[in-house]
């Protein structure tokens, strides 16, 4: 019998925990969902014998270290600032841990304490980060193992709406935590473009965007994230004159996005003056420049601030959201962030019944033989429900697939590691072909 | 005998150590300069007997608590982040201390102490902070007096280059910290407008100027600052409808300067990759999207990226920074920032002869008798020569007559004060005259 402890049992550990269940009679496990809230999981788990709940409490020590030093395996699908105090917790009761959360600076200076100590704490093993770099990896050594010379890697994601739950002027929904979404490339975007270095400040990148196209599902653009260019060494990629990850959208998102951009509103620095009593109009105009004239609409004004067209569709987006409306905000000592949150989850969540959308895609151009040429692998994975989505099952199993990996002992990497190995991606991408994750591969000649 | 320790001997201490001199034996003053270089000061110290130099570090605790001690006040000009180990050293050795930076959350914090040890720690006595609070203060509290209600308060303030010596197509020099001018405006500029709050965000700052005229010196224009708001509660004006606090510049300069935030070149927060090996017009070229054709110059390229025509002043200006040009950076592991600054100080420092100049502008507006009016309160001070500049003057003579004012006991305020009593105000306005620091008001209905 192994024991694994799953902290987090949000809406997104549903698919995870399912596989868990899924498999732990052949695999002889006991799965211990540890949260702050676990009502909603006793229906699951009232039946079966290989699993339990607890009401767990990450800062609470005693809890923590007898919980972890009962586990075999710790999985930690708690929001990411927490995971440290997770992963300090595995390396002293000599536990493996898996998260599908970003490598930080604190966890790499974990990374020879926990070689030392013959123990594996993978992270990034979700979507994105996680599929991301399974499914690139394999093309790229694919390539290389061919022979063949990587010039060029560009690869987006997106969690969008699917086309049939598709009812909104912004062909989008949201499908991850909001805020993430409000606050999503801050910072400057760093790529490289034919050896030359770009920087795209803030402020100019929802403006800066690329446009594709897939096959069944139309167009998308795609913006930079912050950071393309530390995948480079890992990648072993680092000689790449062209490298490029970045967001997904639909087309004709990030122009709109961008008017939120440019006022201001998505600025989490600073709390508003009077935000309990601000409408969404009242909102929008402590970003705008005193009217020109009276009697001029705020869609006017913004229009005439931004130099966007009055009978755009980006305007018709932003009159769709109410932004121009006095509806209460209700938001005490709130950021412009935290207000435009509140003003887009009332119309841009999804409704029962809802299906979600995962896009991804990846760009390859190589040499080989003295020819170019250009490899898309697509990968489109659809929701069943607002609960069961695309997006929840691309985090979730990976995590379970690399966990089931990891207790078989069929994982030799030790210390910090993130799935960018044949041993780890090659059964991960084989098993998620059978949950219907899987990547279309087209090449053609440049 | 009174002894004086005036730390920092930078340029911008020529005028303060001037004042001092020059008052030392009537007021019998000894005074103690500081700093970590003060050879320069020989030739000025050697023939007196009432003052000295010291190499001084003011990390060295032993020599910081020594020198301190023998004090009766302390003057700090150093770089305002060391401001705080002094003032900490002040509260120790029960010493006044006066410094032209701006009260930190950090020095508030010793507001109650200071205040337990009949200590003042006289703060924002130069000239933005220092002299803007004094003279606006002497018309609010004039206004006030008389009985009007103020409802309107806009105060700007600049330190350009003098007409005789402004002979660049910017009109400007530097004449202070070149990299706090660089930097200048970043973060969210807050301001109230006829009871509406108003947020700026930096890269919108430089396109939501106003616009000034001063009498025999032509147009200017002015930018928020970053925050308006706080001085509301000392000014005593928590329930003005329109405040606003600035930046002069003349005409022209921002809608220029706009191109540097647009394109991302002030930000200080990451190096660049490969700096030591760019040149001006690579350095750009990072910031830039590719070429949209074939031959395409920097200029159409910028001119396109950023919608400003071709042939505007605003190309003609970065022309001549050169900033087109293959001129080497010569920068290792450098911000873009840092990179801007190195190539802004090429061409805007002062030459030799060259004159600055000082313009400060306060806009009131207020009811008397069911009438509104609106006072204007101008002051223009021009430098001597590119070392006896008007900004080192208008910095250190307020700080000096405060100086005097406090060693002579004409101070009843304790704790961490700023220069906003009459106490204060009136006689440094009144000493100021003197050196040709005249503020000329015009009152107007409106």
């Amino acid at each position: 019998m192994k024991k694994i402890l799953l902290l987090g049992a949000g809406r997104s550990a549903m698919a995870l925990i399912k596989y868990l269940f899924d498999n732990a009679t052949a695999e002889h496990w006991y799965i211990t969902i540890g949260d702050i809230q676990v009502a909603h999981l006793e229906p699951l788990v009232a039946p079966i014998d290989f699993a339990k709940t607890i009401t767990f409490n990450v800062h609470h020590a005693e809890q923590r270290a007898k919980e972890v030093s009962e586990a075999d395996l710790v999985i930690s699908l708690l929001p990411a600032i927490f995971h440290i105090e997770v992963a300090k917790e595995c390396l002293q009761q000599q536990k493996h841990l898996i998260t599908a959360s970003y490598v930080s600076p604190d966890f790499l200076a974990l990374h020879a304490e926990a070689q030392k100590n013959n123990l594996t704490i993978l992270m990034e093993s979700g979507l994105d980060p996680g599929i991301d770099h399974m499914s690139a990896m394999q093309v790229i050594r694919n390539i290389q193992g061919a022979g063949g010379k990587l010039i060029s890697f560009k690869s987006y994601t997106g969690g969008l709406v699917a086309p049939e739950s598709d009812n909104n002027p912004w062909n989008y929904k949201f499908t991850w935590n909001p805020r993430n979404v409000v606050l999503a490339g801050q910072g400057t975007a760093k790529y490289i473009k034919k050896g030359q270095y770009k920087y795209i400040p803030y402020h100019k990148l929802f403006q800066r965007t690329d446009e594709f196209y897939v096959d069944g599902f139309g167009y998308f653009e795609g913006y930079a994230n912050r950071d393309s260019l530390s995948y480079r060494e890992p990648y072993g990629l680092l000689d790449i004159p062209t490298m490029l990850r970045g967001t997904l959208r639909r087309k004709g998102y990030c122009e709109a996005w961008n008017v939120f951009v440019q006022l201001g509103l998505t600025d989490d620095s600073y709390t508003l003056d009077g935000s309990e009593r601000m409408t969404h109009r009242t909102f929008l105009e402590s970003f705008l420049p005193p009217a020109a004239a009276q009697g001029q609409s705020m869609a006017e004004r913004v229009s005439l601030y931004l130099g966007v067209p009055r009978e755009s569709e980006i305007i018709q987006k932003l009159e769709w959201l109410e932004l121009f409306e006095d509806t209460p905000v209700g938001l005490e000592s709130a950021t412009p962030a935290q207000v435009l949150e509140k003003i887009l989850k009332q119309k841009l969540t999804l409704a029962p019944g809802d299906k979600d959308m995962i896009v991804m895609q990846h760009l390859f151009e190589y040499e080989f033989d003295g020819e170019q040429r250009e490899i898309t692998s697509t990968l489109v994975v659809l929701g069943e429900d607002e609960v069961q989505t695309a997006m929840a099952k691309t985090v979730g199993l990976p995590v379970g697939i690399l966990a089931k990996l990891l207790l078989r002992g069929e994982i030799s990497h030790r210390g910090i590691v993130i799935p960018i190995y044949p041993e780890l991606y090659e059964p991960v991408l084989k098993e998620l072909e059978q949950y219907g994750v899987r990547f279309v591969e087209t090449e053609r000649m440049l």
